[in-house]
């Protein structure tokens, strides 16, 4: 599998990554355990500070670790890793570790204690900015505080979760930048 | 431009059309004032009851028919409707009636007062159900009262925004439903 070399991106461009809504795999720690789980219930929620909500279901494994800690990171695959994110997205941490079982290989993140897949196209370090939904509806909301991407490819393949076990594949990139309000573009 | 015939659709089953990340139209309605607006900020909360949460700006137009309201309606368009979908994100509905404008038919909602865009693929109506993260983030959580969909096709070339005014179009459809644990399944 590749290990993408990355390179760092300003947090509040995370929205080109996540806005498409790709499947993500959000890595945890708390306490010497570890864990990773698919998500794909999340939303860019502002640009800055760089915000995401995101659900995350209180059955998972994953949650009590997200909870305790604080803390996470949002990693992004592409298709080279649809095996993974299926077998992450059916087994659990409870059981399993799944860095071990799906040969991912941690990687120290710089500000947070959850590690990042070093197999995954994008890294978005993240720390729980507001839990005021998160007993009603198991939804976080995080603030990206690093985010580290590869360079290439410019429009990654990532996979986009229809449910029943079937995904979309990002497919062709189209620009309308033309038609755009100056004030609507980065630069 | 094609007018779709539409089904009725379970609500709990609106992960398929939201959870792969299209860019949406979404069609509110005040006191006789209407508009539509793109978004592409939401994510689907959970199945029963069906909830969307999403961000509508306060800036935008249709913040105020909404929050008034207390409806809406999420229109799912797709590349048929492209130079539709970046007209309608690049001007304001203070300004013009955008059907009028864009040439886009209003129909009337079941259980809303906002109407529905005839030549989208797919029409949620919506009904406010939280407001509590409106004033700090304008995060709206809506309940998907009624959903109609267009039989075919069955997977619509949806438009996803990645910022800077470029758009990935949805690509090939991939199943890995026969690695799936069951219960994670429709059927």
């Amino acid at each position: 599998m590749g290990r993408y070399e990355k390179i760092d991106l300003p947090v509040s461009n995370i929205r080109r990554y996540l806005e498409p809504g790709p499947i993500v795999l959000v890595t945890s720690s708390f306490s010497k355990t570890r864990n990773i789980m698919t998500m794909g219930w999340h939303t860019v929620m502002e640009f800055t500070p760089s915000l995401v909500g995101c659900v995350i279901a209180a059955g998972n494994h994953s949650f009590e670790l997200v909870r305790r800690s604080g803390e996470c990171v949002i990693n992004l695959p592409t298709t080279k890793l649809t095996d993974q994110v299926v077998a992450i997205g059916n087994t659990s941490g409870a059981e399993i570790d799944k860095f071990a079982t799906f040969a991912l290989t941690p990687q120290k993140a710089q500000l947070v204690g959850a590690p990042l897949i070093r197999e995954c196209h994008a890294n978005f370090e993240c720390k729980l900015a507001d839990d005021t939904l998160v007993d009603k509806y198991n939804f976080f909301i995080f603030e990206v505080v690093k985010a580290h991407v590869a360079p290439a490819p410019q429009h990654p393949r990532t996979l986009h979760y229809t449910g029943d076990g079937v995904f979309m594949v990002a497919g062709k990139i189209i620009s309308r930048r033309s038609h755009f309000r100056p004030e609507l573009l980065s630069d």
